[in-house]
């Protein structure tokens, strides 16, 4: 493993991005996430994926020169168009716009199109926790999941977030994607020969399947137990906040990141903003908050909602990171 | 079984209800949302709630002479106080006021305290989609479910609702709680001596049950695999929604509806209202509606969410009712 401050990892994130045509802004933004996430303890949107945009860059999957802009508000809603750029800058701009509104109107929601890969979800909210204020995030992804009842990919594992703010301390920080298992544990189980549950995936003929080799070429399955819709129609509430209702384009329409060669992929976020002190008041709401954290921490097994991923990034901030050392030499080499 | 016009199952259900001290707004739109999903085929949540609530109004957990009015209202949040009666006028408030309040701003968040059981959750959006916008629904209840990795129940199954039109078309309607199973087929189980699948369950000592009779006596699991924490989240983000940011009880808070004793519910619903015509524009919206429904219908096995409930809720506006006799006979005696 190589060893580097997060210092070095920005600048070596920022270097790869800015040589692969991303203008400064663009490279600032994404490299902070990315960093942000690595320190996270979650690489598989961390440093990983410097050389996945870079390529998506170079081949005209992302524009390196788009500037994202507001391109329609009326009242507490307003879109930003990402114009093909990376996520980052077009979400950072989104949820500060949203901030402001709701500040004023109490609620706003914000939405994204024209996008790309938006890295981990619940990080754009965190300046909502930071003004007070509780946010919800929403986003598709390439097709990976079937519709309820279905056999073949539409929808993306399609992740929610949600962040609630606390009086002195962490913010609750809920991120998950809406697939049944993540596609690690099929990977895993693929390593070792195991079988793995009916309800994880199906195969390429949208067969349920207990071999985690025929589900890895077929599609993970939603949220809940095997047979049962729920999972799938949330699957859909996302998919359709982030397309038919902001313009971009559905999970089944876009080319996979893992791809060299593609589409631009144009997919969507959206995020809401709601001010709880236009609401039950900012006293009352922390007060709550405490109320059932009191009630959840009773149980001795009970971890709060992002707890795990912040305590790593405390340590990251102090001790620096450890990436694989072909990482490493892949960010040098794209940097240099 | 008894065999009854919709007519007069709204008559005897308003009577019961009026006899028991709702006010006749209340009466009315209860009456209404209970006919109109024992019409949908959701008996679980129809006319056996007459009796139900009729208890709750006669020893004081509703308070039947309750008038629901908007006690906060700023820019595009509002709340709506139900002032302890039953749910269902104080929703139909705070909907209507959000439908008005998007067409203006784009987006309404409207949060109902002071609340009570509010039926089938989705039903409350169909205004929304005869307006031509898109509704999300939240609501917590009793507690029933533990959070990530805790022994004892905190959340409510917290159902989820989201409604979307489409042109020419029956709206798409999302509807789910974020239980793994619902209790009925852990009483199914039970009643045929099989065993539940771990994930479904906890017992009263908050360990992993495959003994449905041990999970009817302990608590649910939210949706997802056994030990994923991601159907507590989504519950935690629901129950923080309608609790904290409105000002409402929290399931842990509240007796179960299944008991006539017990204390004033107090529970919480939110809505939110978003104008498609404010953010993509109506045309754009409609188009990728069909878009993504083409796509998935595509495959023989999907049936679109809520297509079920509306075509027997048709059916029954032709042919009326068919109910238990002892249902049949416990509404002529409350009513009379």
């Amino acid at each position: 493993m190589a060893h580097l401050s997060l210092e070095e990892a920005l600048s070596l994130a920022t270097g790869a991005l800015r040589k692969a045509g991303a203008n400064q802004h663009m490279a600032d933004s994404t490299a902070k996430a990315l960093v942000q996430a690595e320190a996270q303890g979650l690489s598989s949107h961390g440093l990983s994926r410097v050389a996945q945009y870079a390529t998506h860059l170079r081949n005209g999957r992302a524009d390196g020169a788009a500037v994202a802009s507001i391109s329609r508000s009326k009242g507490a809603a307003l879109l930003v168009d990402a114009k093909h750029g990376l996520a980052f800058p077009a979400c950072e701009l989104a949820v500060s716009t949203a901030i402001d509104t709701a500040r004023e109107s109490g609620v706003c929601f914000a939405g994204v199109n024209n996008s790309h890969h938006c890295g981990v979800l619940v990080d754009h909210l965190r300046a909502v926790a930071d003004a007070g204020m509780v946010g919800l995030g929403f986003a598709n992804s390439p097709a990976a999941m079937p519709a309820a009842g279905g056999k073949h990919a539409i929808f993306g594992t399609n992740p929610v977030a949600a962040v609630f703010p606390r009086r002195n301390a962490d913010p609750l920080m809920i991120d998950l994607s809406l697939s049944e298992v993540a596609r690690g544990k099929l990977m895993i189980a693929a390593k070792e020969g195991k079988s793995i549950p009916l309800g994880w995936a199906l195969d390429q003929q949208g067969n349920p399947t207990t071999d985690p080799n025929l589900g890895l070429l077929g599609s993970m399955l939603p949220l809940g137990a095997a047979g049962s819709p729920k999972g799938s129609m949330l699957a859909l509430m996302v998919e359709l906040l982030v397309t038919a209702v902001i313009g971009a384009q559905f999970g089944f329409e876009a080319s996979s990141f893992f791809v060299d060669e593609g589409n631009v992929p144009r997919l969507g976020q959206a995020f809401i903003v709601i001010d709880p002190g236009a609401l039950t008041g900012s006293d009352m709401y922390y007060d709550r908050m405490e109320t059932v954290i009191h009630e959840m921490l009773l149980d001795d097994g009970v971890r709060l909602s992002g707890e795990r991923r912040l305590a790593l990034e405390r340590g990251a901030l102090k001790s620096g990171l450890s990436i694989p050392d072909a990482l490493m030499q892949q960010l040098r080499t794209l940097s240099a």
